[in-house]
């Protein structure tokens, strides 16, 4: 089946931001990262900030954040939390998106909430730790956390975000179409093999 | 760098076995699958089928044949087991043989044991159940045992043959270059993104 949608998901620090910019630019499609944040913002009322945080909090039993926005809906009560509010606002925004337009979408769970569309492409995108230490030092600079930290605490939340709202393990080959690490491979043959799969 | 071997690792009933024929047709080079095997059994004097089972056997805590090929030299005596021997010779062999010439390497831990050299280009190959299922079927035809079994069984054996030879988990993107679904993708696009990568 002719693809029309691309998902990617990524590690932190693993060039999928830039891959999927220059893939949709390309192809002369719209690429939609940030651009999700401003829609799901607008439509639940929470900020950018706030949305960014709540998706990938940690779940850390002793977490207090993430228990104040993960776990009121398991308590038994019956208004969403407000995470629970931005993945139901982000499954219709995806869903809606990929309806009505070719696009590519990076992150938040597109590849599991577009899993049954037959016209999407997913693709994960990875890389070894010190490729993506420095890609990250180059893109944010130095903070008080070593690098390393960063990356496994980034690791950490996508992986518990990704298996709280799916029935999956985040990051295994099985839930993608094709992995590529851009490390080994360089972002723009990474690119190269997008377009190349894409365009059939 | 330019890549001189490839190695496919790949999920049973996955269709590795003839996306690598297929490269390396394409490519002009020779192909180490069953061949690896006929050296394996050359070089230690075990037949290829105890080769095979002793490879992929399982490390169920009752099974008599995996403690016989497999633990003897975890109980403290200095000659290797039958297993290790077999590990030892591959070793030797892959490494000969991706040193004398450019070749493609399926299975038997290749991705690992070649892990350092720069000019690699390493492959996982990968499907969903249904289609691995119809591949054997196909391939190999039915047996006692149901195929969703057959492949649970073969997988579950791999992933401990490849974790007690190597520090890391079997069919994680991370041990490879790219990951390729050949049942989303299809046998024919899965070979020529990896001619198309290899030849740069």
């Amino acid at each position: 089946m002719k693809k029309r949608v691309i998902t990617i998901s990524r590690e932190f620090g693993s060039g999928g931001h830039s891959i999927g910019k220059a893939v949709a630019k390309t192809l002369g499609i719209p690429s939609y990262d940030q651009e999700l944040l401003e829609k799901i913002a607008a439509e639940t009322g929470f900020s950018k900030e706030f949305i960014e945080e709540a998706a990938e909090y940690s779940t850390a039993k002793n977490s207090l954040l993430f228990n104040l926005v993960m776990n009121r809906s398991l308590h038994g009560r019956m208004e969403p939390s407000p995470a629970d509010t931005i993945y139901f606002a982000q499954t219709e925004i995806i869903k809606n998106l990929a309806e009505k337009e070719s696009c590519l979408i990076v992150g938040r769970c597109g590849d599991y909430i577009l899993r049954d569309k037959g016209d999407c492409l997913h693709i994960f995108i990875y890389s070894d730790m010190e490729d993506r230490a420095k890609r990250i030092l180059e893109r944010y600079g130095e903070s008080e956390k070593p690098v390393q930290k960063r990356i496994a605490d980034k690791d950490a939340r996508r992986k518990v975000y990704y298996s709280h709202y799916t029935d999956r393990l985040w990051g295994i080959p099985q839930n993608y179409d094709l992995c590529l690490n851009s490390g080994a491979l360089g972002e723009e043959a990474c690119a190269n093999i997008i377009i190349n799969v894409f365009q059939g």
